[in-house]
């Protein structure tokens, strides 16, 4: 019920400011039984993290990952699982010229309208740093959904500012700094982002994140529906914009008859329903396509005014990604496990007596 | 809690199919005093209506509301408002052909392999018949909104098809059946939906909504957040796959010196952030953009399989929109309406005694 | 999350007046399949009804349920469950004199106090007129309890005013007007009754209801566990002030050696938790005993003050009951039900993947 | 949603076992601006805390409180209040004879039944230490019940086993170690104490809580009845078996020409209500009875089974209370302060334009 909790039945609270003592979590509902150890959160952490190459913000964090709770001798017990970040390296100096001023594109106004009060350093609750935890309880629902049903979620970058993949190979993905469909691009890419951090400015990007082996029945109509949840999970992440699901915005000029995903003895012809329909997933594999803003904190200075309502200009000197989309696949990716997790225990406690129903549409398996 | 709920704390709780004896709503948790008549909720239901223009369904449906609680001599009591609307011309034979068939593009599938069993009349739950209570609803909200803080919530077709607003008027929007801004295009667009509709094809939709008047605050990070909760709102409407706030796709090729909405003493210097930062209102007007999908339901054949799996042709001759879009202007209005009304209240609850802050940014009136 | 609706998982959402047009509920979540018909509601109903016999208020209300929606060709659909009970007996204009008066005991000032307008009409919502849709809701938890579970929930009335039991038959408690287990008290009590309504007072009653079957492992610690959640649907009744699980308030002056119930390999040696540890479900019946308040509405005039602060006498003399906990246990028995079958559908969202563990705490069965 | 939270708007998610590495909770909802600093949980913890006397367990923990977040400057900013006290003084080994054993009267049968593993480390979640944190929740609503209706939460133990008070001074209260109100009964109270830990055995308790101040209009009917949240509060503390509002299972023989609460130009007459009617809040002292079972971790040896469903005999050598409702005061407070909590931000959403309304029945002020 709290806002800053996520999930009906598998509920991740979490907490912490940019430059507080720590951020964390509290993952209630996780069935038990489940084996988790806290070095399986590194890998997940590192692909979010800043500092890994120099088109990202050179903040280095530890994300070092304490399981307070939940878990006994590796394995989790039904109860809740806490797990705490301590913050070990803010520089709160950098922002203190901006205490007093509203940057323009930030959520300085807003919570400063809203509470009264706002922590200013490093965007307090605002920050992006609260990802951190939401990437870590993504790996407790993604390696449950991974043994219980072969799920399997995975993202990239699809667009940074104009600049669109030539070729697509998920192998390549992981392996530049960029979450890149094709390797053969990526000097391009360096170029571009080199070209942008010594302007001062920054760009968007898109990210497409997808899940196969989604079973057929999931999602709850009709505000329930998996959709819905996966538009507001993506939009919750900070600097998105824009959600689509399967074709989205492309099939306003899509004619009925071309758009329906039509199905024969060996499944679906076409996936334009991104896997959902009537908000229920169909089998086929559940795509997502999210739009992330340019960053707002620039060197360039920007016009804004202060508390006393002063025409003030603003130059942010803290350090900043000057593509913050380029970080969010793995956050995209957690957002899309914790809706999934959510809708399988939901799906089990409502229908977990529906029996086995044929037919059941084939959904080709993707090669690995 | 429930997932036929909608809202935290104006939380309306829909029911009905499309083809049984009702469809309703219970209200809970409206503030007390309001005053409201059954008669007032004819305006945005015969908006939404099918069966008043060539171009929409012809089921006729008489949308007549009953209050059943909540209002005592003409005002809100605080407890739960009834809302209930009987269905009056549902033609259940038209879809007794379709019973053993997965219609492409439909739930019949998905809600089969959720739930085992189905009620196929007129697309059953998932029907946009549903919408209709949404409306009303938002009517209550909508007018609470007015009274209390001014907020004028309107929107309007931006694109049908390829099709796009050539001038943008407010004032023609509701003098045509497209709920169209330009009226100069109406003729264009009567001949381009009459070949649609011989064709027996279908097309997509782009509906903008905004609301104007919503003050700074409003809105709960970090997964409550205003912009979250509108996505999710407007993806659990039928046949939308895609949502924007502000710029939204377009920010991707946005530079952050152009995104981010500079401030000036005599206030913002633009809106792409859509009246959102940080999931907080900023004062801005709110802005949001949907995207229909065709619908499914064609005259045209299409390849499915029935429930023995078997591969069939399938043809929908029951009475269907070709462009389903054209009647979502309230329904997007009245979901902006429930979660503004949800997150005033929310608002009201923990910051209720936050005093005035100065300096608000100054948000210059549109013109009526 | 609206206070109007009751379970988390199994959620019913009431609304209603005592002198409105109609009562009625959502029940949302309920599994697919399950067989219902509006019939199956007239046993209980008749149960909770006042006018059966001259003990109880002599409104007679028709109770009839319609079933708006969720179920198809008489089975559940996993959509929304609408019933709708009209009122037809609602005397409004013996409550006029009422209307600027604070009836003592009532809760006629509290929302007043609360709402600023209150619907005065037989005490509108606040009248126990709204406990007959939990008793509907309940005949389909039940049904799906005993269905799946073989769980029986059975109820009686166990003090009225100083009057307990002597003989105890579980075959007596549906043959008399009073829920009384023993038969050769009847003639008692319709003594005491009838001089007791006589008198024009009233007195409290005492309800213990026993659910048998309830399988080890439901209930959520810590703060949805099955005994507070059974604590809060009892207090939720009208006129209940207080709620004992197990050995209730006896349990203060026992030595724990006795209190904690050993354990054999036959079973348990006996039942002071009332079936629940740790607020999980042990196997044992889960028992429940509720304290009912005397009802505050007389003939014998008493002292309050108007909606102008003077003092008045009032004298009810509406319909009413002089022990309102006689017709309280089918609702008490339909709370137990919706607590559990809540809690049902919890546990196998949870642990719906915990296989069989052993031992199994063996649990007589009770003859029936 | 998740079951360890508490709470709609002021929402407490609490985690942590008896003797995992910490116990803490998240405080969401809390209205920004409220000073609060670490130090100003150490009164009411120490209250709550084993080791200060001989009559409780010997268990010596710090329960030193990290304030982790949601606090800038001193001030609570509205984001979320993490609160983590590291276990310094757990001692598993006592437990080690235990693990392959069910102790009666406790949750190890349960919670092994219900998720197939379970933590037996002093009780592991279902240990009283959890109720630390509800403790330090509420401190932080106490202080904000306090600043702004001049709420005060007052409780005190009611009996022992058989024994009650002869006398009532609220001053006697905390300066015992019993919270006891006759002080001329301590010394009785210490020998029964003393000779009930040597028996080896435990008794029950009752605490009654108080608040003062709380304003008329709060609770939300039918399902969010203040005293029906006040009934889950209290249920859901360890070792509790039955709630009373007001004259509770005494109002069973009273009639209702005594019960119902009078009211006159000065005042309500009595207050057999306990401050609510109608689940809203009159004005008056809202006043809760409970009851605590006897401890069964008991020297004396007990019948049980083990894992393998062999009968065995189980004793406890861990620390514990002969009396655990000797310690219950604060946490029954602190529940009281949450319940009250929450219902002032939710009565505050739906009903904050309510204007005043007049007459209100005066509340004489008791004496401090």
């Amino acid at each position: 019920m709290s806002s800053n909790a996520f999930g009906k039945l598998f509920t991740v609270t979490t907490f912490g400011e940019s430059h507080g003592p720590a951020i964390g979590c509290v993952i209630d509902g996780c069935p038990p039984g489940l084996a988790i150890a806290a070095e399986e959160f590194a890998g997940d952490l590192a692909r979010r993290a800043t500092g890994k190459s120099r088109h990202t913000s050179q903040r280095h964090e530890a994300d070092e990952v304490e399981i307070l709770s939940g878990v006994f001798e590796g394995r989790t017990t039904g109860t809740p699982i806490a797990l705490l970040i301590r913050n070990t390296d803010a520089r709160s100096k950098d922002y203190e010229k901006i205490v007093e001023q509203f940057r323009p594109g930030h959520a300085d106004y807003t919570y400063w309208a809203k509470y009264g009060i706002r922590d200013p350093r490093g965007g307090g609750r605002s920050s992006a740093r609260e990802t951190t935890v939401r990437v870590a309880a993504g790996v407790i629902a993604r390696k449950w959904l991974a043994a219980n049903f072969g799920i399997r979620i995975r993202g990239h970058v699809a667009q940074i500012a104009d600049i669109t993949p030539r070729g697509f190979d998920w192998n390549a993905v992981e392996e530049n700094a960029f979450f890149w469909p094709d390797a053969g691009q990526v000097g391009e890419l360096e170029s571009f982002m080199d070209a942008l951090r010594k302007s001062g400015d920054s760009v968007g990007a898109r990210v497409n994140v997808v899940a196969d082996g989604v079973p057929p029945g999931w999602g709850e109509p009709v505000y329930g529906k998996l959709d819905a949840e996966l538009a507001a999970a993506m939009m919750s992440i900070n600097a998105v914009k824009g959600v689509e699901i399967g074709a989205g915005f492309d099939s306003i000029s899509q004619k009925g008859s071309v758009h329906r995903d039509e199905i024969v003895a060996a499944g679906f012809l076409s996936n334009h329903a991104g896997g959902v329909l009537g908000g229920i997933s169909s089998g086929q594999p559940v795509t997502c396509s999210v739009a992330f803003k340019p960053t707002s904190s620039l060197r360039l200075p920007g016009r804004t005014i202060d508390v006393e309502g002063r025409e003030v200009e603003v130059i942010t000197t803290g350090r900043h990604d000057p593509c913050v989309g380029l970080r969010a696949t793995p956050i995209c990716e957690a957002m899309m496990a914790l809706v999934l997790m959510d809708q399988a225990l939901r799906h089990r406690a409502q229908c977990g007596d529906v029996g086995n129903v044929f037919p059941r549409i084939p959904t080709p398996q993707e090669e690995q």
